[in-house]
């Protein structure tokens, strides 16, 4: 099987933890340990989050004060390389010495006119005092919307539309590469409207688990898991009588509201790869990954029942 | 031809400038222009400096003090992410639609028991005041030399023995891929003295121009250019009578004695290729990359005279 696993931000980082190099390596040993029989049976292209770390390298450029702060696509490019890599060499170690493993920059582009654009939503950085805040507004453009008492900067998360580097990726994969991809939902890049097939960086987010179903889809996969750190899909998660969905369809899905947080967009990503392939994607926790790719853990969705 | 271009620090950064987004993204746009002619004719893959990103990325983490600095060989993986992402973008925009670029992270494996270890040499990062060099020292182990009146950290530069992801770099290249990779002489690895390969990012610093020839060396380039800012090889430069080296021959060019600063390790770096290869090695300004690459500009060093 060609499996594409998207690895959540908690796989590299549990809420709380200091953001040390220490605690990322002992984490992605971790991860690299359930995904080694993975990447043993199956052909494997691993995604992931970078959430907190473009939110630490933006307050580090943010303490320095003698060079201006990187634009987010140059942030989220450094992002690609630092967990890459850890999670390349963390992963390496545990396969056999001449398993190729490759981790290839992606740029992911997004269309000018998505409405995202005319509503950024998703806060980046540290937070600021108004003032502050006041002051990088008119002096780079900056939108700011409250977090508590202080202020955050919000950009825009725009739909991914292509991958760049798919050919590549396909490439290597077709040489039973372990390939490393599409970090952070890829580097935002978009064609600028006033040249002609002008790639250019743009001060974006693009939502990692779309991002991932993109790749999964164009990479022909045959199973996309998103993994993060619960063992599924849950209905009324958090109350007593919170349940864990099995198996199912994207319509029983969509029957079900999820909130906006961080489950709505792994559901909307699962019900588009199923729709959109006819094959199975799952959600569930990395420490499961070897039963829910065998189709045993997580919530497993399908395109209907009777293809069981 | 199959080319293997080692883009100098200097192509991405002039000394003195301000090391802002801006400046390097117009240094690599200029780079960009005088490499996209290379890759429209010929197999090119594209190696890169990185001294001064570390420098900032060094001093940004410095300045943060909730989290402490990460290791050197993640601060490479972000260069090579960083600076990897930039030249791809540039680069793409001037070449046909549909020429693939992929830029690969790039681990390099050095000897444990290489004598570099005995005897640090490369100064990397801030420069700090004596207490807290001292306080650094007794608290992380880290070696510090003088730098004028300042102390600044000083890291091994052991010599690069393989590049882990030679076959990737490979394989995308048998797919007229043009690839960036091996960046700041890739990310410094070796594997744990005590453990069954066991590989490990080490605090080191590969020296660019002798890890590229080995690039060029393993995936059996045609020709070797290392694209600096100067026209070649001088003999007795800076002086009245100083004069470009045209074609020379390895014995010829080690006739003359060449300061260890950057000549050196680049003249030692193309007389290697050379010899062990039989092919051609250049040295030579970014700007001439063309007419390097047909022969007629840069310092060029060939196995011997009647190969001519």
């Amino acid at each position: 099987m060609r499996v594409v696993v998207a690895l959540g931000g908690n796989a590299l980082l549990k809420r709380g933890e200091p953001m040390t190099h220490d605690v990322q390596r002992a984490n992605i040993r971790v991860a690299a340990q359930a995904l080694a029989p993975v990447a043993q049976q199956h052909e494997l292209v691993l995604a992931h989050g970078n959430g907190p770390q473009v939110g630490l390298l933006a307050l580090q450029a943010s303490a320095y004060k003698d060079v201006e702060a990187y634009p987010l696509d140059v942030l989220g490019a450094q992002t690609e390389g630092m967990i890459g890599y850890m999670i390349e060499q963390e992963l390496g170690n545990l396969l056999p010495f001449e398993t190729p493993l490759a981790t290839i920059l992606t740029m992911v582009e997004v269309d000018p006119n998505d409405p995202a654009f005319q509503n950024p939503t998703k806060f980046v950085g540290p937070v600021y005092g108004q003032q502050e805040a006041d002051r990088l507004k008119a002096e780079k453009g900056w939108i700011f919307k409250q977090d508590g008492v202080q202020w955050r900067r919000v950009v825009p998360s725009p739909l991914p539309k292509r991958i760049f580097q798919i050919r590549p990726v396909k490439w290597l994969l077709e040489k039973q590469t372990v390939v490393i991809c599409t970090g952070g939902g890829g580097i935002p890049t978009m064609y600028d409207p006033n040249k002609h097939r002008w790639l250019t960086g743009i001060e974006a987010v693009i939502d990692k688990d779309l991002a991932s179903e993109l790749l999964a889809r164009e990479v022909e996969a045959d199973l996309f898991v998103i993994a993060t750190d619960v063992k599924g899909v849950y209905l009324d998660w958090g109350k007593p009588e919170q349940r864990l969905l099995g198996t199912v369809t994207p319509d029983e899905l969509r029957a079900h509201p999820f909130p906006a947080g961080s489950m709505g967009p792994k559901v909307q990503a699962a019900i588009q790869f199923v729709e959109r392939t006819g094959q199975r994607a799952a959600i569930g926790s990395l420490e499961d990954i070897e039963q829910i790719v065998a189709g045993t853990a997580g919530t497993n969705v399908i395109a209907t029942r009777r293809s069981q």
